[in-house]
């Protein structure tokens, strides 16, 4: 009957903690390039998938710079990464146990002023959607949603009313899926904040921005600005 | 010679769009579980391996939540995450090409504040290091910290100058790793702030907080205030 190898016995876990001590005390220290996986395991006398998670851990930790031919190196400045998860307003609201609801405040159809066409990279005279909404919870407003689509790239949406199908959920269904470009940011409350939001004019709004592009075209620009004390938290 | 099987010319791509269009046109409406992958690669005439890539990239598209023994469902509304890559200052910084400069303003040790016990879990009487430390760029206020350290969880902190080397550079040498909750928020300039980072009192700011466990102790609780106008942005 044959031995157990001993890296059967190594789990992912103790060789991530053998990598993070000699990232951290030496003799790996910033910049330095690791050996190959296979060279690695063998030194860990674990398995190579084992060194593969423990890697890719670490990675996810923000110590090691992972590049396909250049190998794997030690961070000068680790990154962490924060993960968001963003779901649509109703769903937040509802996971709260509050009740949703969402009323469109207006609704125009206009050639794009000149800051969009800048923003959203747009030939002049382009027709867009201009929608401000509210999403309230039990009654009282949670987010406040001033949105431009671009009626070149998505005609639906010239023809949509959005009175009763808030647009995110009605884009999410048609623009299947995207690139985004996500900031946040802290805003001064501006006039249409302050009257649909209960902020009082220059008070410190919460404001998330998103830009959507599908197959290279501009589809939407959304600024999301929440109620009073909002904050975005996640846990890793 | 054996002919080439068809699915040796699916590519995950044609498979993840076809998932897609399932699901945002029917029949796989919110709700659905999923056929099992085998079976799906089959349908698909795939092999498995593309088949779980698609269906990997679909769920990080936060379409599909996938539980290992409740099988694959499509979710009722989609969750989309933001990645933000979080680096140390001194690399946000310099990577802009500025010269970066980090000052420490106040270091006191002191026994923990009631609110501080009970955001950190702390007992009556435990000593605290409070830091306040600037980040510049260029010679301009960028950042603004505003620190707690556990000095049970981490005595070294307690011998610590942090004269020359910041706090975060320091806890992310000496606690390997941890686990985070971070938030992110709009503030209104308080008096330190307003000392520090040339805002007005009142004014807009952009907070991220962060508080650190390690071993299910509390290590650190932290502030980052920003300069006016800054923002965090993230592609995908």
């Amino acid at each position: 009957m044959a031995t157990t190898p001993i890296f059967e016995k190594t789990t992912f876990r103790e060789v991530m903690a053998e990598i993070l001590q000699r990232i951290t005390e030496g003799p790996w220290g910033p910049g330095t390039l690791l050996p190959g996986e296979v060279e690695l395991a063998e030194e860990f006398r674990c398995s190579r998938t084992t060194m593969n998670r423990a890697l890719r851990e670490v990675s996810e930790l923000g110590f090691l710079d992972r590049k396909r031919k250049a190998g794997t190196r030690v961070r000068m400045a680790p990154i962490r990464q924060a993960r968001f998860e963003m779901p649509i307003v109703r769903a937040e609201v509802e996971k709260t146990g509050a009740s949703y609801r969402y009323a469109l405040v207006s609704r125009e159809i206009l050639a794009a002023p000149e800051w969009l066409r800048a923003r959203m990279n747009l030939s002049v005279g382009s027709e867009v959607v201009h929608l401000v909404c509210l999403h309230s919870a039990n009654g009282e407003a949670f987010q406040l949603e001033d949105r431009w689509i671009n009626g070149a790239a998505l005609p639906q949406a010239l023809q949509q009313d959005f009175a009763a199908i808030g647009p995110n959920e009605w884009l999410v269904a048609t623009v299947p899926f995207s690139e985004v470009e996500i900031s946040f940011l802290a805003s001064a409350a501006d006039a249409i904040t302050v009257t649909h939001l209960d902020h009082k004019l220059g008070e410190p709004v919460f404001c998330v921005e998103r830009a959507t592009w599908w197959q290279n075209a501009a589809i939407t620009l959304v600024t999301l600005s929440h109620r009073r004390g909002y904050r975005m938290t996640t846990r890793y």
